[in-house]
């Protein structure tokens, strides 16, 4: 079982498919990488998602709100920053960055991901393992 | 009601998502194009792939053997063309084309799709109205 | 030539290639869509973007502050609402909805776009024919 | 630097970007995963693309033949597998596989790249330290 932990660093690297023809990651790319970091850590938490879906709950994202800053380019390892911005009864929102390797902030925002009973397709609280392991409160 | 056809044109156009940092279109992503072709020829014939689904009958890609040939650039207006190579009991292997606009051929492969039941998960044989519309044999 | 328009709609289908193992349209995909639109409103007044490329002139999503309301599914017909929420000097902020078939907004949101000089690598002024195409001031 | 390997094996996780509504990794995918696997084999060997870039050498995907057998799941852990089928004078045909947790093999076949000189956009021999790094002729 993994340990609470409350932030978290993912590295990834940019491959052809990540960019376009500016030369730099495609922009909406920033989100997929936000979304692997933040399904890692909750991995390293030892919490599996596929284990909550058998269960009938889902994360769902509600919101993104982003700021473009410096575009990575192809074959950079780049690295997201994920801390808790907010944690709710029935949402999280993270705040993350995704560091260049020259330090530069590449994209920066908040995303805010809302706990779904998919049966009754309805909010429910965030499970009591992912709220402890997201704040160590257990 | 759509009409049977023997072929199907269908434009595209690329725009940024498509493109990669090569300054073209990204290669995996004219096997999406040539699915839009495929949706959008059933479409024309009267078929809707969600009214299929609800009788548990989907369509899934087998293979593929494509042949990049002239690299597609942004903004370019596409058509692709589509035919059938091979129809079988359970399967379709459509043969298709993507043009540039100056007429060189971007991409061109054939496409293997077979029809599924998704309850048993088992190949079915093509619904008649599939095989009729795509045949001109109704 | 085009006409100038001070708000513009277009139509897009959900393929699979838009979708995710939760049924419905991956969240990330509505910034495509947003900026699908986008280009087709510049290109029904009359702007090619690949024009502008030849003069180095380049733009580039600066931010993007999206609501996720009602998930799209597949095959639905969506149609992208765009308006201009603030004109600057050397950027444009859209305002922008996407519409489900049922009139439910799948995602609404403002995507902030800086006009860049791809030389120099600076910001410059919007060119006068998008800044008269968006707003009819020409 | 690395060292040649005759056979590079390559683990990656399937997040939501990856799958579409079927509930499976959208078949497109498997390019990206095996282009992924081909870049860190050959970072392994040592051999970094935007240093071949910067001397105006790439490698150009030609064809790609594959085979989509069983499909991947959201979560799974896949690994790619990548051999070399063929080494011509001026390209490269990958043998790769993509296996599941369970043994299954997801998607198998071959991808053909070719080294392009950038400068003059023809073939180009490979560099001696890429045929070093993939053969141990070295």
């Amino acid at each position: 079982m993994g340990q609470p932990q409350l932030q978290f660093s993912w590295p990834l690297r940019v491959y052809y498919e990540d960019t376009d023809a500016g030369g730099v990651v495609f922009y909406a790319n920033y989100l997929k990488f936000m979304e692997r970091a933040r399904t890692e850590w909750l991995r390293a938490c030892g919490i599996e998602q596929d284990s909550l879906l058998a269960q009938q709950i889902a994360f769902m994202v509600r919101s993104s709100h982003l700021e473009y800053l410096s575009p990575a380019r192809f074959n950079e390892q780049l690295v997201v920053n994920s801390t808790i911005d907010q944690l709710r009864g029935a949402s999280i929102i993270f705040a993350q960055e995704i560091i260049r390797p020259n330090g530069q902030v590449a994209c920066s925002g908040r995303v805010k991901v809302a706990c779904i009973d998919l049966e009754r397709n309805v909010p429910v609280a965030l499970p009591d393992v992912v709220r402890g392991a997201l704040t160590g409160e257990r």
